[in-house]
């Protein structure tokens, strides 16, 4: 086994932490079901432990990722001058560690304490008006001057505008692993971030970004920030995606308006008509989230939409409560679905629950029973 | 006496209405005091008879206006094809009715039938943006389609362009008497909405417009709509007080957003931030008011300053509670003004609400007690 790249906690050995990467990167294991592990074995050796024994007997598959492929990623993370951060570490980011289906390891470059200041999101669209690239970078440079630490995707348009006038109190978020830069137009933004300011990425070294990455890495971005400010975008758009995920997690939303006459201004005004804060000024924004408190004056909350997320993906579905639908004479995980009406992946991440409480058994077939 | 220009409805004699007319007209009297008048000596004819009676042992004056006067105004109104329209009759509109200090008397030219219908009041800046004039027609016409009347104050910039918008579904409410065109380059818009709309003025015929009728006239436009949209208008402007005026009156409140590098979006964004709501095209004004019910969804509560208004002016104080502060040992009312913090106005009003109740007794030198 590799060193890790950043030495852990001092409760955290070097062989949890390599337990800890190798369980998350494990087939059907995202965010909810690695806490899930974590909580009932109590430490992530112990979970691989018992990963071939769950979902043995037919249902989901569970086998630990393959521990070479591990190694050659620390080793690939060290090479990138990144480090890894854990949930459970006290340099993680607070407000980030309380968000439903956050990762539980992040790696990173730059000054990590950028992420223990007030931090506040910028976002919007790549093909922005010239005008909205301006007050991007003003609204950047006005709240880094204010203290405020600017997160953003470092996409073209907006996102590279907040970052400019923020540095270099600014964090980067990327989509791909943590040593891919993208976009390729960004690639010297990106390294001036790492550098002098703080870049993380989510997924492993080398994964070049998907589109399916996007919503999990705006889930960062918007779980970062007390607030997150939708500078210009459509109303189809990622930064619409980021503000639902700021309102569901019970952050300020918040946005810019726009001339009607202006297509791309609709999104932020659609926010703005469903209970985002309209802001004019980084001064409206230092005045909205300095002392945030955790109840936002915004109230927007309209629903992250499934298909914002691809089934499997780092977004997992919370689990189901199908215990009830259950008894001792075994039926079909196809036949449970149905009748709940929740996803497969949610129904899954039930019956994973209940079989690590040892309340679940495993027929033949794919059917289960109560135990 | 003249003949009224229009016949009063059976209810309401010539020499009533000639009184009605007489009494609002008289100094010191404004809407509330009037009603108040009236309330107490159930027709305008008994209250002229009282009101010499009223504060003759010192405070302040109550005496009619001259007949003849009254007289000239009433054949100014018939000559200016203009009629009367008085606040118990049934076809004074509704929702202006329900108004605090509305005009119990107006003079109108045109199709009265036009205020019956819902009505929506359509403002904003004289020195309108090209974009926001563009906005203001398409509104203006989109409304009228949808059979709403458009209400406005025929100014130049957004009034003119919501009125052009909307013909011949349109009201104009001009803060000059009936017979006075203004601005001048509104003349024949201002003759076009009085042949084929409707068109209404509280002053007298022959009165210039001065800028403390403004505010008054701005209550007539609000009072008359179930909403107010403003369309662009920057922070301090005569639209903004028409929006408090719709707010207070727990009427919609709309606003179409700007950019914040356009200054004249400025009083559009303040409004939304504060609670109204945010339009972006004709439809969403029309999903709003469609079946209003007197429950907004703007939840924009700004007051209305009163130096919004000139004192005595059309726009009157409410009565301060000042009984009491008062025994039956005379005091002046400079010191019941002084120790109750209201102004001068809303004090005078309350001793002539407890003058007519026959609780006040006024002595010399403006000093008064109980009775």
């Amino acid at each position: 086994m590799n060193e890790l790249a950043r030495p852990p906690a001092a409760s955290l050995t070097q062989e949890e932490a390599f337990a800890r990467i190798r369980l998350l990167r494990s087939p059907n294991i995202g965010p909810v079901s690695y806490a899930m592990l974590l909580a009932r074995f109590g430490t992530a050796v112990a979970a691989l432990d018992a990963l071939p024994d769950l979902g043995k007997r037919g249902g989901r598959q569970y086998r630990a990722a393959p521990a070479d492929r591990i190694e050659r990623e620390v080793d690939a993370v060290r090479r990138a001058g990144a480090k890894y951060l854990f949930h459970d570490q006290p340099d993680f980011p607070a407000l980030l560690a309380e968000v439903d289906g956050a990762p539980p390891i992040l790696t990173y470059r730059g000054d990590l304490s950028l992420a223990s200041a007030p931090c506040v999101a910028l976002v919007g669209a790549r093909n922005a008006s010239a005008a909205a690239v301006k007050l991007a970078r003003e609204f950047g440079k006005g709240l880094a001057e204010a203290g405020f630490t600017v997160v953003s995707g470092l996409a073209r348009g907006i996102d590279g505008a907040a970052h400019e006038g923020a540095f270099p109190r600014t964090i980067g978020v990327i989509a791909s692993g943590i040593d891919i830069a993208y976009p390729p137009q960004h690639e010297a933004l990106q390294e001036r971030i790492a550098s002098e300011g703080l870049l993380i990425a989510e997924q492993p070294p080398g994964t070049e970004p998907r589109g399916s990455h996007f919503p999990s890495r705006n889930r960062i971005i918007a779980g970062l920030a007390s607030g997150t400010l939708v500078v210009e975008a459509a109303v189809k758009s990622g930064s619409l995606i980021t503000a639902r995920l700021a309102g569901e997690a019970g952050r300020e939303v918040m946005a810019i308006p726009g001339s009607p006459l202006e297509a791309r201004s609709h999104g932020c005004n659609h926010l703005i008509r469903e209970g985002a804060v309209l802001v004019q000024s980084p001064e409206d924004v230092v005045e909205l989230l300095t002392g945030f408190d955790g109840t936002p004056r915004s109230t927007f909350r309209e629903p992250v939409s499934q298909f914002d997320f691809e089934p499997g993906e780092m977004a997992e579905a919370q689990p189901a409560d199908i215990a009830a639908l259950l008894t001792t004479a075994p039926v079909a995980i196809d036949e449970l679905i149905r009748q709940s009406g929740e996803s497969a992946a949610a129904v899954q991440l039930a019956l994973l629950e209940l079989e690590i409480a040892g309340r679940l058994e495993r027929h033949a077939a794919g059917r289960v029973s109560l135990a």
